[in-house]
């Protein structure tokens, strides 16, 4: 039996891309992150694509809304896809007729200095998404060309007539593979976790940080983040290197409990290689 | 002599709005983050304002980047602005006619619940911005209405159909003000900080928490960002109460040396106060 996967959508986006990438079979786009994570909650789809982390950006908080709204649902892989904008247009467009350029205003501001350096005169138009860019690009009178992503450029007839335009070589999308179980261990995992604490004190993150030091277990990201409420009450998130089935992270994430108010395991999964 | 103060433009952003907050002269606006902080640098402006955390999207790397990048800037103060989308159009707009509502896509999410509910069969359309939006609501053939900030309807002659039309109620930027120096000590201050380690241990991270929690220094925020080569490589971000100047503040600071490979106290300042 084939595995059924889902994604962010719509079709032509990086979410699909990472989805993609990770299983070639992934066939269905879901409107919300939230939609995706309620569509593995209820079985619907096995795996779940949706974006967790960006370079630029940081976090996804609506991502982890879902996982910790939703306690059966756990983080089971990642995928790491640097985000390349191509440029494209409808085929037999002459690059030196172009007027306009529509994409995303985020993704048009990604690419502010090849534009004004390649295309000074162009004007730029907003769109509503970057696959939504070619559309309207095609309906527009005079020539035309859009930022889109690689995906997007093979669901739609166009020419590419420029890849990799953005300013900042170095953007990075973290994408997390949802299921209703996390990874078995690979001998190569990382464990995502959240928690809170029920007052502000430095000492209760250092009791914290002191479980994984004093074990020799790596740290590669931590953050704390505003909750929904206001800025200032803060929920922790945490990436170390390990599975919580083994040990030394086992023995870690039980003393845990005492510190934390709150602690939500989001799931152990191997690490993003991409050689493989 | 009147301080001459900068900030994030173009007119009739948030930005523009905390910056009035800050100082009612207010009214020099900058095209990037980047040349708000070379203003400062410059001595052109005398303070400069910029976004620099966002409750639902994180630390605003850029503006990071710029403190970092720029030694001689220091953050002197910060301003905590609810993020307030106005629903605006051209004055005689009949509501129950619009048929386009144009914004800054990201804009337009944060609104889709109000809108299916309340123009279910209005058309979404993008804008290249909160500002521009009206402009193009105003040169539709027909009924448009535009999202903004309060400050962008004040700036044009619109009428204001609704307002607080955002689905999350929650949406907090908080702005930095740069400048030369810090602030003074006042009794109610906080002190940010950025810091590396030449190795990704959770031991180091460790020892600069035990500073602060062995001084009982009160932890507002940590963060570890990606670097801007790659996800993976990371510089950590904490907000702290105190003042770099004043005990017990100034002994962790000392501290710290020894554990950071790079440390750079970002400044100290008072924290923000909504009642003054």
């Amino acid at each position: 039996m084939t595995r059924k996967i889902g994604f962010l959508g719509p079709q032509g986006t990086y979410s699909e891309e990472a989805a993609l990438l990770h299983d070639a079979s992934a066939d269905r786009a879901y409107p919300t992150i939230t939609s995706v994570g309620d569509a593995v909650a209820q079985g619907e789809i096995d795996e779940g694509i949706v974006p967790i982390e960006n370079s630029l950006a940081g976090a996804v908080i609506f991502t982890l809304d879902v996982l910790i709204d939703q306690p059966t649902l756990f983080i089971r892989g990642e995928i790491d896809l640097p985000i390349e904008h191509y440029l494209v247009a409808k085929p037999g467009t002459d690059l030196s007729e172009i007027k306009l350029i529509y994409s995303h205003p985020q993704a048009l501001a990604q690419c502010r200095g090849y534009l004004e350096k390649n295309f000074p005169k162009a004007e730029q138009m907003a769109s509503l998404s970057t696959v939504l860019c070619i559309t309207d690009s095609f309906e527009s009178k005079v020539p035309a060309a859009a930022i889109s992503p690689r995906r997007a450029s093979e669901l739609y007839d166009v020419e590419i007539l420029d890849r990799g335009i953005q300013d900042e070589e170095s953007n990075v999308t973290r994408f997390a593979v949802l299921g209703l179980s996390d990874h078995q261990p690979t001998g190569r995992d990382k464990t995502s976790m959240a928690f809170t604490f029920e007052e502000d004190t430095p000492g209760l993150l250092y009791r914290v940080l002191r479980e994984f030091g004093q074990r020799d277990i790596n740290l590669f990201k931590i953050e704390s983040r505003p909750t929904k409420k206001y800025l200032g009450e803060y929920i922790f998130l945490m990436d170390c290197a390990g599975h919580r089935e083994e040990s030394p992270m086992k023995e870690a994430l039980a003393a845990l409990s005492e510190p934390t108010s709150m602690l939500r395991v989001l799931g152990s999964y191997p690490r993003w290689n991409p050689k493989t």
